[in-house]
């Protein structure tokens, strides 16, 4: 499979992810009908993109590709139809979810690297279309979304250091797919210690503890 | 009159009932003081234009030509002064919000085919255009918008059929003025029944019923 | 100094003063941990310029030129450490959010009008930059944004007031360096004053009194 085809398959993946993501946590959280929850799995799924092709300055690839939007449907009729099963699992949600993030991550550092832009601005976009459409999906249901809050378990920091890998990785002349797979395992890993272990990033100084 | 005529003046009428509807809505919900209503209802008249055309990664329209500004700052205006008479009344606010929501769906799925979308995207891209401006009127109000409550007796499905009537149109080869008003039509008049009827679109299974 | 520094230089203050206000606001409004500070003084301090460069049709300047990026990460970091000092404080969030206000707003009115969009659109698109990062970063909180809360005492308007002594005195053949210093001095004045004297917008016709 060529590097083209494999980031492609990563996105789709990581877009079925978090459409069931963001599907689930809207049956959960809030009371939506079905539009409301394909809506929901659709902006989980493609609002991160959708944010970094807007700040590299390029036209969305999700909607010039019939593939994004039918697979980020898919996903959120799969949960539509298996929410009585799914919804009142934590995990499954939380699991789906480091799995978008890790896989958006290494995609979204990796466009912006091939577009050019610096090491410490792709890390940045690589965190910010992992954490995107999670963020407009709470934002939309009234919540303080999940990278904001102070005992989320790490959620920003894993995307940034899978981002940061497959930079440091293309810096150092490595090819963009394997790296890509192996950058998200590392996003993956250590977002699933931290809600293992329950590690949070530090407070400010003088803040009551947790 | 031309097509490019038609279509200006529908998208100018759509404005002009989103700014009144957005700027009531304002009016009715929050403190907000003129600054906040004309706010408001700009947002709500241009929101999903612009939105619509970030995704279609073209320079948005409204702030090219002074018209769009302008026409929603005398709908603002309008409701500014009229509120009293207004906004103790509901029914004028959701109708101005279904014409706005119909003429957006169709003007949205019109401009992404002409730009060589795909249907689906299309359609997608009117029903955006249509709920677009009143979905971020609503996060900045801090509510959960419409599109996505469970009893907002149909919102984003009529946008949709509306849109899909034109992109089907167009396919079939009919010219697009006519058809954008039918297609507005028949969104608004699935709307106001839906809302007359009280029609609402299915829950998740198991979902506590209404 | 040219004219094309003085600019930098005024974006870059106007930054770091946001990214602070931003950051101090995130500690003394919800649970933040280091992520959430960080994030929402860069959100605070980039926001308006990025939904500004999407509205004016180009590129995000913020992400092309790492200094902007940087500087907003040293604004957060600073609050971050010196929160226990500064969050109970509410004025210097006040001067600091002040300062933003005026850089942005005569900044993106002088770049809208260098781009060839309109008076109207200049003014509306240069108080969109001043306001738009704090209004990213109310809504990331759960808040009703600043913009539209009746008891701002006047926070849109010195922005508008600032943007069109620059449009105006750029129309009158007046050069953009020193038009631009004076217009946030104006800015900055009725927003001071305001504060100070308790000025307000008016309400709608009916709306219960204060």
């Amino acid at each position: 499979m060529s590097t083209q085809n494999l980031l492609l398959v990563l996105d789709l993946v990581g877009i079925l992810a978090f459409a069931v993501d963001g599907a689930l946590t809207a049956i959960r959280t809030a009371r939506v009908d079905i539009v409301g929850v394909l809506s929901l799995g659709l902006v989980t799924a493609i609002g991160g993109g959708v944010i970094r092709d807007v700040l590299l300055g390029v036209t969305p690839a999700t909607f010039q590709d019939w593939r994004y939007i039918t697979t980020a449907l898919v996903g959120g009729t799969l949960a539509f139809f298996l929410s009585r099963q799914l919804t009142h699992l934590s995990r499954p949600i939380l699991l789906f979810d480091a799995a978008g993030l890790s896989l958006f991550a290494v995609i979204g550092a990796t466009k912006a690297q091939e577009m050019g832009f610096g090491p410490l601005q792709a890390v940045l976009l690589g965190a910010i279309t992992g954490v995107g459409g999670g963020t407009v999906r709470d934002v939309l249901l009234n919540r303080v979304p999940t990278v904001l809050s102070a005992n989320s378990h790490l959620y920003a920091i894993p995307a940034m250091l899978g981002a940061a890998f497959v930079v440091l990785a293309n810096v150092a002349g490595f090819g963009t797919g394997l790296v890509a797979v192996v950058g998200a395992l590392v996003c993956f890993t250590v977002r699933i210690l931290a809600l293992r272990y329950r590690w949070n990033a530090p407070l400010p100084p003088g803040a009551p503890p947790l």
